[in-house]
């Protein structure tokens, strides 16, 4: 039974809404009748239970009301039409067992499955399937638990709805943020778990939440049921869980202190992939350091920002810059205080002179540097005094505590919490720049140099500005390389700026791939072309990325198409998008 | 042809010697016949030239001097008989297009074909394969070029053959070493990349060999080549090699960078694995952090362990220990300054009284703590009043920095190297403990914890003792985790003594899983029984691996049974090893 359904996705089969019942999703899973699909929704009801079984069957649900609520699995920036990336239903298991369950389920149906933490992945599609018509597995509903925070080891071990603010407040109710820090993004409502393995980034030294993970566990597509690392060994030593399945026993007493294990170390292939569903993930916490003390640097020319960059690279390195501090543009500011009709009523990018208006106005520069510096005071004046001399020797740079900004709403008091791991939810606001704002992220990787920063500042500005945008952007400093985080805002009900910006991100993709930039994360609709420009020697980390997809998940159930990897049940061509593609149904 | 050769490896064929032929290796390659072995090497001598191929087939070779040869692929300390983990030849490419020709002539044979780098791996197998008569691949003798220093980026590109002495002495030619520094083991003569793609540490703050790597070229079992993280991604901007093949060309800029990439992250199923052959490898530099000050610590009580390390793990968290640092047993440092018989005529492990007038003789501790302050003197007089103020708390505590220690050949100066990089070869002068010493490592992880140091340490001491030998350790302290690297010192002429040391490090193996312990890395001999105790759910992680095996390497070629994965054409269990195997020819 299995593999004639198997057979039937090879290809893509657009649904035929004449055909359409009453009954049926807005987008059934591809190739699967709606008699079928009524069958897996009765099968999937007994593993999960009816109030964690939703049909999604009412296009006019798909509203802004619900553009947070990942019951609505669906892209809540659409670039396409709204209804184009949606699930046909969205399951929530309870438990490991039943996330187990729904993978044998779909493995016997050929139905894809989605799996999300908690929805959000803003500017990359949110909970939206890549496949439409997809099971959006709602990882987050039920699975929410903070498992464990042990404090001796400095780390916690979280289910995947467990939210950065969910995990700051555990600490406070359990007294210990005082001693242990997280490290959360920009904004505190994502998952840790979901970030992590999506290799997102944060900003106190701990910022690299991959490398800051330790231990996973994970169901594979055929069900079967891992812990990787040290986690792979049973230990007696642990409190035995009467009566409690496989999942629930505790860890190896190592699980979360260290991270490789015996043999290949395999958590890797489960970030930004489709070959298994983490189930619990531990994240090291940061012990407080002793003394915090946030700052901005402000710099008043657009032509500053190679020197900027250049002193951030020498003081990175030498670890005078402890942490994933961030240049910003001025109006990632501008727009997080207030929306573009608020600064000028132009509706064309705004022009530099604008620009310096509005840095003026909110007593910015037009790059702003948020840092922090970590330690006991003695530490700190050794720090301050190489960060104030360095950067002071760029004419203009003007330097700010928290006490020097008496504006409430300024960035900088969004930062002095983001930049110690107290999860905020203010950021976000720039994407009312434009009314309706909706948003992607064109996310190129640079080296830290003034001179790549630079290039890549113009050749994206330029396009952005052509393209009738405005410019909003910030690099973050990672080790030794730069996320620039471009934020593409535009009104999701303006079909014309969807189809500009949508025409916008493809040509940068393109343009960045020509000086050998490329992406580190993208939008559901922009994966393949990605995928494609890391195509060393005739691609052959996607060859060996699908020789590794098609052993672990013949049926090809599990996310296909997910980062550009398309198991070999799907016809990888059929599945391609263009900013042509008619999406509407 | 390749199919009924595949078949004959499914089973292990012990070579007749009755039926040897004189120019036939010591061992032969699994289910190949002389014939088949002379066609195999004749074609490799086309592809590497005659220079670079070593049949491996007198056994009066594999001698002491010989011991550190790689052209001699065997186990330099063997605990089963000198010719049991042998190479049938040695085949030394010279450039990575030789490597992809030896994997598809060794998929064509059937052939398994088991790569090292420069031969070291001391303590776990040395530059022997893991089956017997398998070609070892010497990666190193012609591919040890340090391809790039980046001094702006900080990071270094190797070849296989560079070892930390050369990557030392290349930054010291180019008068870089004094704002560059690498970390080194404890010593020198091994292989940057193969260090880290076995998962071995340093005592630098970039001891953490794989985290602090970054992009790897890489040759699959089928022989494709293979760039990971953004050296997938081709780069326009750099300079093209007129008439240079794909792996001499420069990667992208951002290859040494950015570990990630796009879509799933590879790198880790590459290290202690046999999933492909890494030709290059980046690994980041650590700026010179503005100063430098080793000191020794050491405690006098034996019982003093649990206090030592408890300290050790809040600091280690608060980031005051900012680097990898260790406490040795007394006897490791006896060892490096002499042999057993300079301090004792006694031929049974030394008492408590006996290692006590040790220590007073050397001005040691019973545990010695070596560790660095990094930074400015400002920075590390707040580190160092820290350190004096805590572990001064524990009675008897001495305190030395190298000019408090006349004795030049002290572990103190050694360590005041190799704590800031520079390597040294002095450290192995333990093996020689023993007349004919050879070692064993085992190495259980633990949790940074008094209770857990002292359980492992006394469970593991008692054995040792029992097994007749001196226990000589060390732990190295890692981010949440210590490597508790126990020395089995052993005559490896003695018979009686390798087979007691033998047992005692099985016996240590499940002792420990028992408590819920397990190794990061061992011997050849020993890695079937340490992968099977990472056995959670019915092995899954070991089902996980052997699918990718699969996968990647159908004919089961690449270093079979290498971490206890072995390739479905390997009877598995036929290939299992234990104390009472008969292992000699």
């Amino acid at each position: 039974m299995a593999s004639t359904r198997v057979e039937k996705v090879l290809y893509r089969v657009p649904n035929d809404s004449s055909k359409k019942n009453a009954a049926d999703p807005i987008a059934l899973p591809p190739g699967t009748s709606s008699e079928d699909f009524k069958e897996y929704i009765k099968k999937a009801v007994e593993i999960v239970g009816e109030e964690n079984v939703t049909v999604i069957n009412n296009k006019d649900e798909l509203t802004k009301e619900h553009y947070t609520d990942p019951s609505k699995a669906h892209d809540m920036f659409h670039v396409f039409d709204k209804d184009y990336f949606v699930a046909s239903a969205v399951i929530a298991p309870r438990k490991v067992s039943e996330v187990q369950a729904i993978m044998k389920l779909c493995n016997e149906y050929g139905i894809p499955v989605w799996p999300f933490s908690v929805g959000r992945n803003v500017g990359y599609g949110g909970s939206a399937p890549r496949v439409p018509g997809s099971i959006g597995l709602d990882m987050g509903r039920n699975m929410n638990k903070v498992i464990e925070v042990n404090e001796s080891g400095a780390y916690a071990l979280v289910e995947p709805g467990v939210t950065y603010a969910d995990l700051y407040a555990y600490l406070v109710e359990k007294k210990l943020d005082q001693k242990l820090w997280i490290d959360t993004p920009d904004l505190g409502g994502g998952s840790v778990l979901g970030n992590a393995i999506e290799r997102g980034v944060g900003y106190t030294p701990y910022g690299d939440h991959f490398m800051m993970h330790c231990g996973m566990e994970v169901v594979l597509p055929s069900g079967e049921l891992l812990r990787t690392g040290m986690g792979a060994m049973p230990d007696p030593t642990q409190p035995h869980v009467e009566g409690g399945t496989l999942d629930q026993q505790p860890g190896n007493k190592c699980w979360q202190l260290f991270n490789y294990g015996f043999g290949p170390y395999n958590d890797g292939i489960f970030t930004q992939s489709n070959l298994g569903v983490v189930t619990k993930m531990g994240i090291w916490l940061m012990v407080n350091p002793g003394g915090y003390q946030p700052y901005l640097i402000t710099f008043p020319k657009d032509s500053d920002l190679p020197k900027v960059v250049d002193i951030i690279r020498e003081l990175r390195l030498a670890m005078v810059l402890q942490n994933v501090p961030s240049i910003r543009h001025v109006l990632l500011d501008a727009a997080v205080l207030g929306t573009k009709a608020s600064y000028s009523s132009s509706d064309k990018p705004l022009t530099d002179e604008e620009i310096d208006a509005i840095a003026k106005k909110l007593n910015l520069g037009r790059w702003n540097f948020y840092g922090a510096l970590y330690g006991p005071k003695p530490i700190q004046d050794v720090m301050w005094q190489v960060v104030k001399q360095t950067f002071g020797s760029i004419e203009g740079a003007k330097f700010f505590l928290p006490e020097d900004v008496p504006d409430k709403n300024a960035v900088l008091h969004i930062r002095a919490k983001t930049l110690q791991g107290i999860p905020t939810f203010d950021e976000l606001k720039w994407v009312d720049w434009l009314p309706n704002g909706a948003h992607l992220f064109f996310s190129p990787i640079s080296k830290i140099s003034g001179e790549d920063a630079t290039l890549q500042y113009s050749i994206t500005k330029k396009r952005v500005i052509e393209a009738g945008f405005d410019f909003i952007a910030t690099f973050t400093i990672g080790m030794r390389e730069m996320h620039h985080i471009v934020c593409l805002v535009f009104n999701r009900n303006d079909a014309g700026q969807k189809e500009r910006v949508h025409k916008l991100i493809r040509q940068l993709i393109d343009d960045c791939a020509a000086h050998g930039w490329g992406e580190y994360r993208t939008h559901l609709a922009l994966m393949d072309q990605i995928a494609e420009t890391y195509n060393f020697n005739d691609n052959a980390q996607m060859k060996l990325n699908e020789k590794i997809k098609n052993a672990l998940d013949p049926n090809g159930i599990l996310a296909p198409g997910k980062n550009g990897v398309w198991p070999a049940t799907y016809n990888k061509q059929a599945w391609r998008l263009t900013a042509e593609s008619s999406l509407s149904r």
